[in-house]
């Protein structure tokens, strides 16, 4: 008999479900997770017990536990305008409120604030990482960082000056600098994200194209989300939005398209053929009335689909558990199919997806020996969340975020018993009701001011 | 100057949205609440402590209280089968699952256990009432009753022998019976509620119409709720459902017709004409792949559109929060108008809508005087539902049924501070786990004996 190996925690729920092998849920098994904050092993308990030897023992005997969620889009910092503009049609959401708002209000301070609230409320949410496009990615990435949620941040780029850029070069320089000194950050991981073909030239993209030559960076853009802006574009560049991409080369594996609403079968099947993701926002199309993307189609073709909030100005939650829920929910009726988007396949969006289209499969996504130990922990116990037959579906259909309990990034327990205990991530939350007040007046004296 | 009345409780929220007047946000105001369970007044804090004064005071700083939410459509018991088969075709899920789970387990106890449940979920969830469809009604309204919800009980009718009811004549003389009994309960209101117009002969229809004759009461059917069931009935009557159900006449305001997914131009014309109620039931139409119901234009056409959550079993959640905000967001995505289903207007259809569709409306659904005391308060102080711009449109997009923290029926506090507190409930509560386990055993045998 062997000496038994030191790992740091042992997490005992009553079920696992480790995404990897597929559509599996574990009963009486455990997960080692080692000091350095990756996964040694799942096993049955007394096997693990058997092998190795822990610090502690966490045990959630009314829990299941799942990959951290991925959400695989949102505007961090733009959780200070949660609803500052509902029930309003896009352009008048737009350039009465949103714009005016960021407008009047974006700065350093803004985006630090703001993401900061976002990463509590994903935290608490069972989010463990999240794909950001917005302003001042070098502080959204510093305050994520400080509060340990893995981020995965956007290099974002806009042929439009703002006063966090003067134009597409000065977004770029300022992007790659921000990727030379955070890069080896364990937490942090980097993508192109120009806002949208409407938005950025041909000479941008080829620019954004020879960088990911030499970076080797994926990328992430608003694609196909309304048909005004794909109207708009075949007037102006005579072909849909994709086919510009494609002949500019970033049709590939490196790209996950966001939002997606407006994909014909030809889009569906290149989309597929060359490994593009897809970042689905169910929540966010339907509020903004954009449309309701083809999802049973994209998974029947086998596209990788992940599933992001999007901001909360169009959500107004960054909620992955509910949007999880949608996403299944509106597949099934926008289909007439109630068996596609099963559970098993939601909650593979939710984590390993997220995880494939930004290139950190080999990291996350799934609970299995050497990956890092991103975790969330949902507690079924409540009575409205009773009888329990199947836990994967339970947790898509029944559990939402007020089910989860426990978080863990990299090994490291960021909530307990729905409590934040990181120093970083309780150092936010203390500062968490001065930022809403100081931004929430702002904000609301800045819309005042033009009504 | 005038002593002061004497009330029972005032309550003293942050906001009020009181649904009528329509759209209305009320700051610094408050509730007095009449010993008897009613309504007194609704006026701004110091005026009202002018005029009345109070047994006792609640204080509800950073909340905004509703009337308690309806949820116009669901089959309580049917929680002991929550989840008991997902992500399964509609004819499979019936056929594989839901009726041989049914078959075996149907009962008075099954009844009784399951509408526990429900009600205790919903009332957590800031529901006060529901207007119910299931076997032996007289249990669930007598469960209920116990437990402190208001509740509309349908006279449930099929053309179906079952263990509850040998035809067609003795489900309606045993809800009939039942009607005589109960009728007198000031939390107890009634419906006739024939299942659907596929498992209804015209015999028994012509014989609800002379009951609906000589009751005054209103009337409950599931509706165009798939496409297939309006084929196969034109292909047995040669007319639509409805159209069939015009000739009986039943179209007319004593009619709640359930799910209407599918309804084309001139039968919304129809309903709208004859003052015809919807119970749209979103996530059970998303997730049975049954369609979307056009309430876009049944809201431009004036329709009385209320909100429920069906049961468990196509949801699988009692979560009316919830269902707010998919309806709100649905509407808009298929649509293609992001200002349909603002969310004063979601707010009206998951309150008075109800009311007015069972003829409740004199009673409950708004928090003027006079009414019921039926609310629910909503805490909107977590750093995930900050900041706040508009306490409406947060309610349906931000908050959850998470957010319920007090919830009163007929001026009674039954939820405080998220704990049960009302005899009734305590004591449910209390049987709840051994009721899940009970019940969540034999439906597990029953499924398992059948594979």
């Amino acid at each position: 008999m062997q000496t038994p190996l030191a790992v740091s925690e042992f997490i005992v729920p009553r079920w696992i479900i480790p995404i990897e092998p597929a559509g599996v849920v574990l009963e009486g098994h455990a997960i080692a997770v080692a000091a350095d904050g990756r996964i040694v092993d799942v096993l049955p308990l007394a096997d693990l017990r058997e092998r190795y030897v822990a610090d502690r023992e966490t045990t959630l005997p009314d829990h299941v536990v799942t990959p951290g969620l991925f959400n695989l889009h949102t505007h961090a910092a733009m959780t200070l305008l949660r609803g500052v503009g509902d029930d309003l049609p896009l352009m008048q959401w737009l350039t009465t409120r949103i714009w005016p708002a960021e407008t009047a209000l974006l700065s350093e301070d803004f985006v630090a604030a703001g993401t900061r609230l976002a990463c509590l409320e994903m935290l608490k949410g069972g989010t463990t990482c999240f794909a950001d496009m917005y302003f001042y990615p070098e502080v959204a990435g510093k305050a994520a960082r400080e509060i340990g949620i893995r981020t995965h941040l956007g290099i974002t780029v806009i042929d439009l000056p703002t006063v966090a850029g003067g134009d597409a070069d000065d977004y770029l320089d300022r992007g790659l600098a921000m990727y030379d000194r955070l890069r080896n950050d364990p937490l942090l991981s980097f993508s192109f994200a120009p806002h949208a073909p409407y938005t950025i030239s041909d000479e941008t993209f080829r620019r954004i194209a020879m960088l990911i030559g030499q970076t080797g960076l994926p990328m992430q853009i608003h694609l196909h989300e309304t048909e005004g802006e794909i109207e708009r574009e075949v007037a102006q560049h005579g072909v849909r939005p994709i086919l510009r991409l494609e002949r500019l080369g970033f049709i590939n594996a490196s790209l996950t398209a966001v939002h997606a609403v407006h994909l014909d079968a030809g889009e569906i099947r290149l989309f597929a053929e060359r490994g593009v993701s897809i970042a689905h926002c169910p929540a966010s199309n339907l509020k903004l009335a954009s449309g309701i993307a083809p999802i049973a189609r994209c998974l029947d073709a086998g596209i990788n689909v992940g599933i992001g909030t999007d901001g909360t100005a169009s959500n107004n939650r960054l909620d992955m558990p509910g949007e999880m829920r949608l996403a299944a929910l509106l597949a099934k009726g926008a289909s007439g199919r109630a068996d596609v988007f099963g559970a098993h396949r939601v909650l593979h969006a939710a984590t390993l997806a997220g995880a494939k289209a930004t290139g950190l499969d080999d990291r996350i996504g799934s609970i299995i020996a050497g990956k890092q130990a991103d975790l969330a922990a949902f507690d079924l116990s409540a009575l409205e969340f009773n009888p329990v037959f199947d836990a994967a579906s339970h947790l898509v259909f029944v559990a939402g975020r007020e089910s989860v309990t426990d978080v863990w990034v990299a090994g490291k327990r960021v909530v307990q018993k729905r409590q934040f205990v990181a120093d970083g991530a309780r150092a936010a939350e203390g500062r968490g009701a001065s930022d809403i007040a100081l931004w929430q007046n702002r904000t609301r004296s800045q819309l005042a001011a033009r009504q």
